[in-house]
C-alpha cells in the first residue's frame, strides 16, 4: 500500500515535472508579453517618462565624453571625474524644479561642508599627533548627529533634505580623509568643480531638452482634479435616479469614480509645490508664482472630494429611495449636482487658461438656486403621506449636495484669490468690471467651444435661471475689487 | 517742499535704521528661543529622532575609526575608504527595514553593475582603440536610459528604486573609468568590500542600538488611526446634540478632530509596509508577517474617516436640527456613535495586543441595534407634525452614522482576516470556539482593565442589548471557522 502510493507519488512528480518543463517556454513568453505590455502602458500614460530616461542617458554621455575622453582634462581631474558621473545620476530628477533643487543643494552643501571640513582639519592639527584623530572623530560624530536631526524639521525636509545629506557626507569624507592627505585644498577644489560640472549638465539638459516643469504639472494637476470632481458630479444625479428607478447602467461609469484619485493627492501636490518653488519663470508662469495658493485650492478640492465620496456611498447603499420620493426630488437634485459639476468644470477651465473664474459664477448661482429648490421642496407638504424611512436616502443625498455647493463656492473663492495673486489676465482687460464680466464670459465660451454649446442649451431648461444682473455680477464685482 | 520731504526721508531712514539695529539682538534672541523650542518639540514628539541622529553619528564614527585610522587597513583600501563613509550616510535610514532595504539594494546593485561594467569593458576592448570609447559611451547611454525607465514601474519604485539608481551610477563609473585604468578588478573588489562594510555597519547599528522597526510602526499606526476614529465617534454624539441644544463646549474638542490625520495617512502606510517587508522577524512579528493586510485595514479605516469628515461637516454646518427633532433622535444617534466608537477602540486594542477582535463584536452588535433604533424611530409617526426641513440635518447625521456602522463592520472583518493570517493568539486557545469567545472576552477585559469597566456598566443602560447567545456568538463562531 505504502509502496504503491510512493511509486504513484513518484510518477505524479515526474508527470508534473514534465508538464512544468513543457509549460516553461509558454510561461516565459506570457511573462515577456506581459512585461512588454506594461512598458508600453507606462510609456503611453506619460511619454515624458521615455524622454526623461533618454535625457538621463544624454547627460551622462555628455559628462563622460567631456571629462574622461579628452586626455588633458582627465589628467587634470584624475580620479575625481567619478564625482561628475555620480552627481548626474543622483541629481537628475523628473522635473526641472526637482533637478535644480537637488543640484543647488548638492553644490552649496559641498561648498559649505568642504570649507568647514578643511577648518576642522586645521583645528584638529592644533591638538598634536595624538589629539588630532580624537578631535576629528568627535567632530564627525557631532556633525553627523546634528545634520541628521535637522532633517526632521518639516521645512528643512521639504527643501533642503538632500543638501543636509550631502553636507553630512562631504564633511565626514573631507574631515576623515584629511587625516592622511596633504593636498586637501587641491582635492576639495577639484571635487567641487566636477560636482558643479555634473550638476550643470543635469540642469542644462533638463531645461533645454523637452523640459518638464513641476510648476506646470502642479497647475495642471489642480485643474484636472477639479475637473474630475466636476465630471463625477455632472454624472451623479442621472446615475443616482436611474438606479432608484431600477435601471442598471453598467457602461461608462468610470467617470463617476474619477474623484477617487483626488482623495489621496495631497502628497503629490505638496512635493510639486516644493519643486516648483525652485523653478525660474517659464511659459505662462513668472518667477515667484504663488505656488502655495495652489495647495490651498487643492485642500478645498479634497474637502469637496470627501463629500463626493459620501455621495458615492449613497449610490452603492443597500437602501435606495422609493421611486415616489425619487420623482419628487429628482429634478432639483439632478440640477444641483449638474450645475455644481458644471461650475467645477468652468473653474478647472479658468485655471487651465489662466483667467479669473467668473464664467463659473452663473453655474454657481444656478447650483445655489437649485439647492434652494431642494430646500423648499423639502419644506412643502408633499411629504406628509410618505414613510420617513423611505425619504432618508434621498434626503441624505440632497443634504450632501447642498454641502457640495458650499464646497464649490469655497473652491471658487480660493481660485479668485489665486487669480488675483497670480495676475491671471482677463480676456478683455480694458472694459469696465461689469462689461468685463459678461464680455469675458462670452470670450471664454468661445475658447471652450465644443463642450459649452451643450451647456448653453441645457441652461435654458433649468428651473430658475438667476437674472444675469443680480447676484452673479454682484459677486463678480465684489471679487474684482480684491 | 521736495527738499524738506527728502531730508525727512533721510532722518526717518536713519531713525528706522537705528531702531532696527537696536532690535537686532532682541530679534536674534527671539529667533534662537523659537528654534530651541522647535528642537525640543521635535525631540519630545518622538525621542527616537534623537536616538536616530546619535546612531548615524555612531555608525560613521565606527566606520571611520575602523577604516581610516589603522594604518595597514588604510594602505590596503586607500582612497576607496570614502565609499564606506558615503554608504553609511546614504544608507542609514530611520527604521531597520528602510536601512536594510537600502543596504541590500546598494550591495546587490553594486555587485551586478560591477560585473556587467567589467563585462562591458572587455566587450568594448574587442572593437579596437577607436571603437572602444564609442561602444563604451553607447553602453552607458543605453544602460542609463533603461535603468531610469525601469524606476517608473510602481513595483520597482516601491522596493528597488535605490538599487536602480546605484546600478546606474556604478555601471557608468566602472565602464567609463575602465577606459583608463588597468586594475579594474582590484578597484571593483575594494569598492564592493568597503560598501559592504559601510552597509553592514548601518544595519548592525540600526538593529542593535534602540532599533526602530517599520513593521511595529505600521502596526501601531493602524491601531492608533482606528483608535482616533473611535475617539472622534465616541465624542461626536454628545457634542452634536449639545450644540443643537445651543450649548457651546469650546474645551477639549481636539479629540473630535483626531480623525483628520487619518484622511491623508495612505502614503505613510504604504512606505511603512514596503519597509516592513525587508525586516526579519522581530518581537511579536514573525518574518513574512502579512504587512499587506495592514494596508487593507488602513484603506477601510480611511473610508470610515471620510464618513466622519462628513459628520464633522454637519457639526459645523449653519443649519442645525431644531431641539424638537434633536430630542427625538438624540438617544439613538448618540448610542450609535458611542457604540461604533467603542467598537473601533476595541478593534484598535485587539490589534495592539494582537488578539482576535472578538471583544468588539458586542459593541458592533450594539451599534447595529442602535442603528436599527434610529431606523424604527424614523419610521414611526412622531414626525408628521414637523417641518421636514428642520429634520434634514438630523436625518443626515443619522444616515451617516448608519453608514459608519457599516464601515466599522467592514473594518472588523478585515481585522479578523488579519488576525487569522497573522495568527493572532486568542487568550485561551484550548477552549471550544463558543467558550473561547466569551472566555476571551473576559480575559481581554482584564487586560484592558480601566476603560472597559465603564463600557460594561454602560452596556447595561443601552436600549436593546443583544442576547449574548444569538447574533454575537454566531458572528464569532462564523469567524472562528475562517
Amino acid at each position: 500500500m505504502k509502496v504503491a502510493s510512493g511509486s504513484g507519488d513518484k510518477a505524479r512528480f515526474f508527470t508534473q515535472g514534465r508538464w512544468w518543463l513543457k509549460a516553461l517556454p509558454v510561461k516565459f513568453k506570457a511573462k515577456m508579453v506581459g512585461m512588454a505590455r506594461n512598458i508600453k502602458k507606462l510609456a503611453q500614460e506619460d511619454p515624458r517618462r521615455v524622454f526623461h530616461s533618454l535625457k538621463v542617458g544624454l547627460a551622462l554621455t555628455l559628462v563622460s565624453t567631456v571629462l574622461y575622453y579628452p586626455y588633458p582634462v582627465y589628467i587634470y581631474f584624475g580620479f575625481d571625474t567619478v564625482w561628475a558621473v555620480m552627481t548626474v545620476v543622483l541629481v537628475f530628477e523628473f522635473s526641472v524644479g526637482a533637478t535644480l533643487g537637488r543640484g543647488l543643494n548638492r553644490v552649496i552643501a559641498t561648498l559649505l561642508a568642504g570649507g568647514l571640513g578643511i577648518g576642522a582639519h586645521y583645528l584638529a592639527k592644533l591638538f598634536g599627533r595624538i589629539g588630532e584623530p580624537i578631535i576629528l572623530v568627535f567632530l564627525v560624530f557631532l556633525q553627523a548627529a546634528i545634520s541628521t536631526f535637522l532633517r526632521f524639521f518639516p521645512k528643512i525636509k521639504a527643501r533642503y533634505d538632500y543638501g543636509m545629506l550631502i553636507f553630512n557626507m562631504t564633511f565626514s569624507m573631507i574631515t576623515v580623509s584629511g587625516f592622511r592627505e596633504d593636498q586637501i585644498l587641491d582635492i576639495a577644489q577639484k571635487r567641487l568643480s566636477t560636482i558643479i560640472i555634473g550638476a550643470a549638465a543635469c540642469v542644462i539638459v533638463s531645461i533645454v531638452v523637452f523640459p518638464v516643469w513641476a510648476g506646470e504639472d502642479l497647475h495642471n494637476l489642480i485643474a484636472l482634479n477639479i475637473e474630475k470632481l466636476g465630471n463625477s458630479l455632472e454624472g451623479f444625479g442621472d446615475e443616482y435616479f436611474k438606479r432608484t428607478g431600477g435601471e442598471e447602467s453598467k457602461d461608462d461609469k468610470k467617470f463617476l469614480e474619477g474623484y477617487k484619485s483626488v482623495l489621496n493627492s495631497k502628497n503629490s501636490e505638496e512635493s510639486l509645490a516644493n519643486f516648483a518653488a525652485w523653478e525660474p519663470g517659464h511659459g505662462r508662469f513668472l518667477f515667484r508664482h504663488p505656488w502655495k495658493l495652489y495647495q490651498k485650492v487643492g485642500t478645498l478640492t479634497r474637502e469637496c472630494a470627501y463629500r463626493i465620496e459620501a455621495l458615492n456611498g449613497c449610490l452603492n447603499a443597500d437602501i435606495q429611495p422609493s421611486s415616489e420620493v425619487g420623482s419628487i426630488i429628482q429634478e432639483a437634485c439632478t440640477n444641483t449636482s449638474l450645475e455644481s459639476g458644471k461650475a467645477l468644470k468652468e473653474l478647472a477651465l479658468a485655471i487651465k487658461i489662466m483667467v479669473p473664474p467668473s464664467s463659473a459664477d452663473s453655474h454657481i448661482e444656478n447650483a445655489k438656486s437649485a439647492a434652494k429648490n431642494i430646500k423648499s421642496l423639502l419644506k412643502s407638504g408633499i411629504w406628509e403621506d410618505i414613510d420617513l424611512l423611505k425619504v432618508i436616502p434621498g434626503v441624505t443625498v440632497a443634504s450632501l449636495l447642498i454641502d457640495v455647493v458650499t464646497c464649490t463656492e469655497k473652491i471658487a473663492e480660493s481660485i479668485y484669490e489665486l487669480a488675483s495673486k497670480a495676475q491671471f489676465k482677463s480676456v478683455e482687460p480694458t472694459l469696465s468690471p461689469k462689461k468685463l464680466h459678461s464680455g469675458q464670459n462670452q470670450s471664454i465660451k468661445k475658447l471652450v467651444n465644443g463642450p459649452d454649446v451643450g451647456i448653453n442649451v441645457r441652461e435654458l431648461t433649468l428651473p430658475s435661471p438667476p437674472s444675469e444682473n443680480s447676484s452673479t455680477s454682484k459677486a463678480s464685482k465684489q471679487r474684482m475689487g480684491v
